[in-house]
């Protein structure tokens, strides 16, 4: 099993966070390693302390109103690499381990499955590492 | 100057987007190639057409509250290669060809340049290819 490795935030990165009406930020998840875009998902600011001190990615559900740590039920849990905030402080980056068969719950490795365009097919996803000049 | 290649998305696909409770859906953009986030604004169902028919990344500024196209002043245009929506459909993923000084308005090549974490640093940008074992 990977290792957990919390990260140390301060608190001013803390209170450069900026939250929506709802208390949420969208956190967008990357593999570490080949940069596949795996997920975006919603944090308020526990889960997003939560993810830091533990490791894990930690996010708030809207559907459920409730906190889910990715992985717990499917065992696809994803491991925190880095972190990053943005010019705005508006939008979250998480660069991860992912564990097991990915990040989506349909099976897809990566919640991005769908191209659009004429030649898309479901399950066609975008490469690790997208062909230069496609 | 690179080529603008429209997308010829159908309409089921467009339909299968869903757009939040103001008319907008979150707009991933990462670098072809490198697989750098680069930022994350919002469109609405307007913005997304356009994207796709001119083949450049369009947004609906919230605070503006005005369609703009990247790059159209600073001349740090996107020219999209690939588009994806997510298993929800309520997230969007543009991989694109980065032109110019990146897609930060900071001068940084990308918005995510602040990472958390004691060692962190403005200017500290993830790595194209991130690390491992980092």
């Amino acid at each position: 099993m990977p290792e957990s490795i919390p990260i140390a935030a301060t608190d001013a990165q803390i209170a450069a966070v900026t939250f929506n009406e709802d208390g949420l930020v969208p956190a967008i998840v990357q593999e570490q390693g080949t940069g596949q875009v795996l997920m975006m998902a919603w944090m308020n600011a526990d889960s997003l302390r939560t993810s830091l001190e533990t490791g894990r990615t930690w996010f708030w559900s809207r559907s459920r109103q409730e906190y889910w740590c990715k992985g717990e039920t499917s065992g696809d849990r994803q491991y925190i690499r880095e972190a990053y905030y943005d010019c705005d402080g508006d939008t979250l980056l998480f660069v991860v381990e992912q564990e097991g068969k990915g990040a989506c719950h349909t099976g897809n490795y990566s919640c991005f499955f769908t191209a659009f365009g004429p030649e898309a097919e479901s399950g066609a996803e975008p490469a690790a590492e997208p062909a230069a000049g496609d």
